[in-house]
């Protein structure tokens, strides 16, 4: 009997509408179906694409608990633990379809699993999903970049200790922690500034200006800064 | 009667399968499809389209026709006829739905016909495709992005100066014109290289070193030069 392959699969940004086509039909076809989370069906990435695929409530349903802490040892050690769990079903010859928030290419918790998987021989695939911060650019109903503006993406803003003075268009994502730094540092920017916090989710709000923004942000927020 | 809406919508990067449903609804239920071309049926957004909706061959096909010219007038004077012909459906109560290549936040000549259209008081939606960039790192099953690492997107490789010695992944698009420079600047980098031409199409071709990229090189390669 072969061995199954995992497949890294993003389900965009929140919209179900915004689930590709292939998403949809490897969650159809397969029976397994990991979750980053402790409990599967609490995972945003879950609550998206059961929307569009009712039947995933009835699959086998796997937690990959990858809690963020600072001991590299202990990432390492859950990582190892989720790659362990997944293994598990490839080696009785099953698919499993891990399914996340947004692109599984851009920072994805997948990609810790899959160096592990593509380490210990076993095969992996990727399947794109909508990038929060082109869903971003889209419900702002802004291009995110134009003619030949470069793009940069800062994913974490707490290690922003330099001016945003590269030309072209910055998004910054995470900044819901230090966002009365970052705010100061986008000011400093004379760049047009779009926040996005929770895009296409019920508790979804937009600011148009730097001013608008609050202090204080949850962490799905997402900051588009353009040359004016 | 009310005016209809401009959408600009991404049919991802070549796989039919990695339209997402929104798109796949939006051709649908509307009868005027516009396609950035002077002939509809030959550009290659309605070719990936075409495949996943059949009936988008007997919709209302307008082109638009916006060729690359170096003389900004004769830009403009483009850009402007395309927006008067989108508008012209919108007077009529209709919507038109724009299709484009890879998503319509990034590089899109939706752009410019969305800013004239906006300035005249016309309504524009986005709808988000797979990015070519997201598309490729998962072709090439890497991640783009891991960790903190930020991501530099340079879509004009031709007017590149100056050393890729950034932190983080380079994502270079339109490379083809300059390849023996780009290969330099990306040897001199350090940097994993990878290079996917011509992404999910029938032509596609992978390139897993910088050695092992040609000289010369189509218009559709996509460089991902990520950390060792």
């Amino acid at each position: 009997m072969g061995k199954g392959i995992a497949y890294g699969v993003g389900v965009g940004p929140g919209d179900p509408e915004l689930m590709t086509v292939k998403a949809i039909r490897l969650i159809r076809e397969n029976d397994v179906i990991a979750l980053p989370g402790q409990e599967p069906k609490e995972t945003t990435a879950y609550q998206i694409a059961v929307q569009m695929v009712p039947e995933l409530a009835d699959k086998e349903l796997v937690p990959v608990y990858m809690p963020m802490v600072h001991d590299k040892k202990v990432q390492q050690e859950n990582h190892e633990k989720g790659a362990a769990t997944i293994a598990s079903y490839l080696d009785q010859g099953k698919n499993v379809v891990y399914l996340t928030l947004g692109d599984s290419t851009v920072y994805c918790t997948f990609s810790y699993l899959q160096h592990i998987l593509e380490a210990q021989g076993y095969q992996t695939e990727l399947v794109s999903g909508i990038t929060s911060f082109c869903a971003a650019a889209a419900r702002v109903n802004i291009p995110l970049t134009e003619w030949q503006e470069p793009m940069h993406v800062i994913p974490a803003v707490h290690r922003l200790n330099e001016p945003l003075d590269l030309p072209g268009t910055y998004v910054l994502m995470k900044s819901g922690s230090k966002m009365k730094e970052v705010k100061d540092l986008l000011r400093q920017s004379g760049k047009k500034v779009s926040m996005v916090e929770n895009c296409g989710m019920p508790d979804e709000k937009i600011y148009l200006d730097v001013e608008e923004i609050p202090d204080e942000s949850g962490y799905f927020s997402l900051i588009i800064a353009k040359e004016q």
